[in-house]
């Protein structure tokens, strides 16, 4: 049985204490947050507490708070005990407490209302000596089934890729959106092709995936394509046209 | 009963090819393909031909080859009965029989071997009257589900949006991709995100789901991620980021 006390009452700690709540083999011992109303829903299942003075034992602690708010807070933990953060910024070194220290990040877009599929998230583990990751390992399979060991640094690429693959692509359904509208075309039309898109990487990797008018060098097509864009689409249209030709050359 | 004829052998009219044979509420009265070879598995289930000249009678001619090869083959149809395309791009104009004329448009990206769930495929049609459009929408209706009106000005800009969506989408995968490999990660640590990122449109325009250091112009992390990109990604990244910037203040 693995004591967890987690800290924090944002999106991902209430997504992380519903799921210890509902697992074996672990015991959720306490729940703090700053403001104790964050968390008021769990007062008939653990303990509560905003005061990090009066943390219980434990063997994992996790600190799920803003990634500005992390060296606080861990600073602030006297308890012995292995002490991780959920971010997929901050490393590893910013955790000021005096004892061990760890990572346990879980790799997806939360929203607040929507369920969460653990089975699915990517648990990305990080800790100072093989014991204390065997351990994290164990604590992320009580609710989840996709464990990685995956160094700060590691993380930091990790992020940047992560960018690319979620902000920037929503950026362009964003702009998908934005010429449907314009033309009075229903954007849902669109829907199962970025659904598609999406689950193709799975089975073929995106550089063989390729197809459009970039990969083919149709410059036909490309010219009418930026005669209908405004000035902000078609330079998009034009980095990530030249992009594509660029990479088939490599 | 509607009667249809398929001239083509290609990815699509193989999916068309099938679905029809399983549908209620039509025949498929004949395959045309210019090499017979690419068809003979159907050489039991209809009849098949390589000369255009020996089409035979049917309610709908659904020509579904090359976009270049649509006025030529069109031109050849000397039967009564509407003509239409399965093309996202050419207009209904070029298609050169003397008769009835229209669009019969999926929009999906096909895979020769995966199965296709013809119930999430959205049928762009577009014909010259109104009567024209209903046969269409009943054909549609016989093998699919989601039917849309669609003229051949919007498919053109519905064509540059999947553009984005698809084509443009499919790089940033790409580019992530990359990243990964270099640095050693597993890619498929991020399959989770692309997936979620593309089913959240469905619940979330794209706008409001905007996430990342770019909406939030957190000047720092930008920094740090363009030092680890080479200059190819950077020039993305930097674009990516001015529009996502741009768009915000629109």
């Amino acid at each position: 049985m693995i004591r967890v006390v987690i800290i924090g009452g944002g999106k991902v700690a209430n997504h992380l204490i519903k799921a210890f709540l509902n697992a074996s083999d672990v015991q959720l011992a306490q729940i703090y947050a700053r403001n104790i109303k964050q968390i008021k829903e769990y007062e008939h299942q653990t303990e509560l507490t905003d005061d990090l003075q009066k943390l219980k034992k434990a063997d994992v602690y996790i600190i799920s708070v803003s990634d500005d708010a992390i060296e606080k807070v861990s600073s602030n933990i006297i308890e012995q005990g292995l002490v991780v953060h959920t971010s997929g910024t901050v490393s590893l070194m910013s955790l000021k407490n005096k004892g061990r220290k760890g990572i346990f990040y879980l790799l997806q877009s939360f929203s607040k209302d929507k369920e969460v599929n653990f089975d699915e998230i990517p648990f990305c583990l990080e800790a100072e000596n093989d014991k204390d990751l065997k351990l994290l390992e164990k604590l992320a399979l009580t609710i989840g089934k996709k464990v990685y060991h995956i160094s700060s640094e590691q993380r930091s690429y990790l992020h940047v890729a992560a960018v690319f693959v979620n902000n920037f692509t929503n950026h362009l359904y964003s702009v998908g959106n934005d010429i449907c509208d314009k033309y009075n075309v229903p954007f849902e039309v669109l829907y199962p092709l970025i659904k598609e898109t999406a689950l193709k990487v799975e089975s073929l990797s995106p550089k063989e995936a390729q197809t459009g008018p970039a990969v083919r060098n149709d410059k036909n097509t490309i010219k009418k394509h930026l005669s209908i864009l405004n000035k902000n689409q078609q330079e998009l249209y034009k980095t990530l046209t030249d992009s594509i030709i660029n990479g088939k050359k490599l």
